[in-house]
């Protein structure tokens, strides 16, 4: 099968073998598969990961090694994290399959990944897709999911005031996650153009050059760089909380003065679950403007560069 | 009067004038004071504090600017944070002068402080000290209160496996005041003889030499390091919670993304309500041998030398 292959560089393969699913799992033809940040540091060596990268995907059941055969031949996305769900797994036992301690990871930990034309994911990850969702905005469920986790985590009530810093493809979904919550939101990014692809959300947007001194109840730093991160203390109120949503280059200098002294609760917050995700995209909100290109699957490679640029927003490929 | 002076540098003056208490603020006569590291930080800079550091002090109601004399010559211990009490302040109105932006602080922001012979504070700051505590006991409860504020924004229940990190005079004081909680309190420290102080406490030891991998649902960091916090977030489950009880150098670098992948949570934590605290020595733990050595007055100087000495405990200066 046709596939994207890192191992101390990345390139593409036409002959990769397909993989055989194991008990419990299901063969899935990738039908389109998007390119993100944490596949991008996959190739500077992040989770010292070798194999196919990637875990945004929505695809079709082709085989299923399992008694239950009702998602054959069913268009499925998947969640990426693949628990042992063993009864002596404390996370497990608490459903938090997704710090199970001996998971594997799509194309992240231990797991092949779906910038390829075939994966395998046990049938317990799997989640349908109704026929009227285009597959690009399928596709976009995972990062979705993931701007979803925050309310998994918090309270967001509509009279708290939140600040999303940080106007990538990251940002605007979790702007569509938190505009459920019916709270007083203001995104501030970089780019015009971008803001203005989620003020139909209800929020305010602000330019960063033109942001006031004001602090918030509630603040998502998305920014991923350490300069977002003291950006986004600054505006947190004391005692207010600070979603954490990017992982920050490890390099780097932090103050963490201001978060003793404002007391300020830090949320560290990573992979969700999909269903809200996918819920959400049911209610038929235009989630296209994220998507920036498709690349047909010759030019994987030509994906991935586009991605790395400053600035991209969503990069897909289609292997359809 | 006599008192220890930051301008530039360190020194003791024996010439300050006795302040005069403004209305609703007495004047108290000060019988004990504690260096804390917040002090030596002063003397580095921090906060840019010209005038008499020092913020842990018992002292007498010498005289007060109020008609409510009731605490006139009682002996007192006092809270450092000195709100605008408007109704108009989100924090003052939420009961949380300690974030009032409009506050001062004893010996930190626009205070003068207790490392003299005189201070004035707000009558709403102050406690009665019962006669049986002796003056170094009440002069801890600043710092004691200190790790009773984790308690203030943290449910810790017995089911809660807690890692205190660091075995210094704050590391100490809150195994204190979280062994009140009945949780399974593990401290870690690189000091034999300091963590025999809290063994009465009820809680394990360990060196950290001899630190097994072993996570905590709740850790407490306490060493002010980059190194400790590093080790905190280690020991740290996922979606477990640290709390952070010292500022760390901000020159520092800190690795920020096991909190994001294993979505941990942290609390910063500062002064807490001195109440809980109070009541704490009320029943008569001994907490004596955190107390390394009390100084006659002219000798506050070598105690600010002792209390910077690496490793040092409580270091008081004695103004009766």
């Amino acid at each position: 099968m046709k596939a994207l292959l890192f191992d101390k560089k990345l390139r593409f393969s036409e002959n990769e073998p397909i993989p055989t699913p194991p008990p419990g799992e299901a063969l899935i033809k990738i039908k389109m598969a998007g390119i993100c940040n944490t596949d991008i540091e996959i190739t500077k060596g992040y989770m010292g990961f070798k194999g196919i990268p990637g875990h945004e995907f929505v695809g079709v059941v082709e085989k299923i090694n399992d008694a239950d055969q009702s998602l054959l031949g069913k268009r499925v996305v998947g969640e990426i994290n693949c628990a042992c769900r063993q009864p002596d797994c404390e996370y497990c036992q608490r459903d938090l399959g997704r710090h199970c301690p001996n998971r594997t990871t799509l194309g992240i930990f231990n797991r092949n990944g779906c910038l390829s034309e075939y994966i395998t994911l046990p049938l317990v990850n799997l989640l349908e897709v109704p026929d009227n969702i285009p597959d690009e905005i399928a596709t976009l469920t995972e990062p979705l999911a993931a701007g979803f986790e925050i309310l998994e985590q918090l309270t967001i009530l509509p009279s708290h005031e939140v600040l999303i810093v940080g106007d990538g493809k990251l940002g605007l979904l979790i702007n569509h996650a938190l505009s459920t919550t019916g709270a007083k939101i203001t995104h501030v990014g970089k780019h015009a153009d971008k803001l203005e692809l989620v003020k139909t959300n209800g929020c305010k947007t602000i330019l960063l050059d033109e942001m006031p001194e004001k602090k918030y109840d509630i603040v998502v730093e998305a920014t991923g760089s350490a300069s977002g991160f003291d950006f986004s203390v600054s505006h947190t109120k004391p005692r207010g909380t600070l979603v954490l949503k990017s992982t920050i280059a490890a390099d780097q200098k932090i103050n963490m003065n201001p978060v003793v002294v404002d007391e300020i609760t830090i949320v560290g917050s990573r992979c969700g679950l999909f269903k809200p995700a996918l819920e959400y995209i049911k209610t038929g909100v235009d989630l296209s403007p994220i998507v920036q290109k498709v690349f047909p699957t010759e030019k994987a490679l030509d994906a991935f560069e586009l991605a790395k640029t400053r600035g991209s927003l969503k990069v897909m490929v289609d292997f359809n």
